[in-house]
């Protein structure tokens, strides 16, 4: 089996139509979806599009985002990571990606932050587990802390997932965000006696950091 | 007593007359020294002019930089390190902070380089001791691991401090590095308990990430 999967980011501007038809014709198997085209155009379309080209979707990206100090706000936010379980069941990927969110607008309490990143995963995990799915808790790079994930390492994700059913509750590794870490390989021995590598992103870091460091990244060994 | 130093790399444009006269006029009573100015305007001749304007110094920056696949080179770092262990001394102060070095160029065995540093830890702690030198092993944040300083967490250094006595290598704890790490709290009770806090860096993340990344720091509490 070819466990290798394009994820849809990789080529961001494509349409979707575009990239589930080259991916077929280079004898992928997999594709991983993002959530922002695939609603665009329709998700049971994109699910019938996918299969009919004969490939399995790895996973959805992504979800998460649970940090606000707005009360409603983080509740608007479940609902939508609700929403995310049920396009990933429709899509029929068995993982969701989820990036926690950053600190809250004004808000330089890291530690509540990361509370209600576990809170939301304890609401989230029942459900996702009706519906097959497993939240895969990605850590990004220190430098997304501030502004876009309070979940900083492989060692934070995991005890983040910790007190939930490695089928509802996962670890995406990305060694774009990763490979820094010393306690790395530990984490990954872990997660994987755990049986919560839900999902595993390759990309190389690029030094000096790219202009655009959101989405600057490397083929891996080409740098 | 006040314990709060300016450290020179803040009026990094400053000669380092003004920056004396200016920390005494400010009724400060410690200092933290770079090498470079102070190689410039004559090692005895800086500790004279500290000394004379009533100064103490906090740290010698900075030293280390182990990380090269030549040998030759790696022996030349040695000697530059005891070299900036004798600068500590003759301006008197207790403490040379350290940077690891990145990769070695061409290089990506991180584990590799990472030996490299503990390598030439174990070389320099008994000089260090001798002198009555405590080496600060700082981490930088993972931003910089591959160019700059492959040690990128409290818990990494205290690691790598571990095999020596408190006196020959501490760590330094730098905020603007450290805030991000969930186990930084851990890790600073750790420090305390073992007696290794031979420096304290305080500045601010901004957020979103500066250009000049790598001189961008927040005054606490002003971003």
């Amino acid at each position: 089996m070819n466990r290798y999967s394009l994820n849809q980011a990789t080529t961001k501007y494509w349409p979707l139509e575009d990239v589930v038809a080259a991916s077929a014709k280079a004898g992928l198997e997999w594709i991983g979806l993002w959530r922002e085209p695939i609603q665009e155009y329709g998700v049971d379309q994109a699910a019938k599009l996918v299969a009919d080209a004969g490939l399995k979707v790895s996973s959805l990206c992504r979800s998460g985002f649970f940090t606000s100090t707005d009360a409603a706000e983080r509740k608007a936010k479940i609902e939508d990571n609700r929403r995310a379980i049920d396009e990933a069941a429709t899509v029929g990927t068995p993982v969701l990606v989820l990036v926690s969110g950053g600190l809250p607008a004004g808000s330089r309490d890291l530690d509540g932050a990361r509370a209600m990143v576990r809170d939301g995963l304890a609401e989230l995990a029942p459900y996702a587990e009706e519906r097959g799915v497993t939240l895969a808790v990605e850590a990004l790079h220190p430098m997304f802390c501030s502004d876009r994930c309070v979940v900083a390492t492989l060692g934070q994700a995991l005890e983040i997932a910790a007190p939930h059913p490695a089928d509802a509750v996962g670890v995406c590794i990305d060694t774009y965000h990763l490979w820094w870490d010393d306690q790395v390989w530990k984490g990954i021995e872990q997660a994987g006696r755990e049986g919560r590598i839900a999902s595993f992103q390759l990309a190389d870091w690029i030094t000096p950091l790219p202009e655009g460091v959101l989405l600057g990244r490397g083929l891996p060994g080409e740098q």
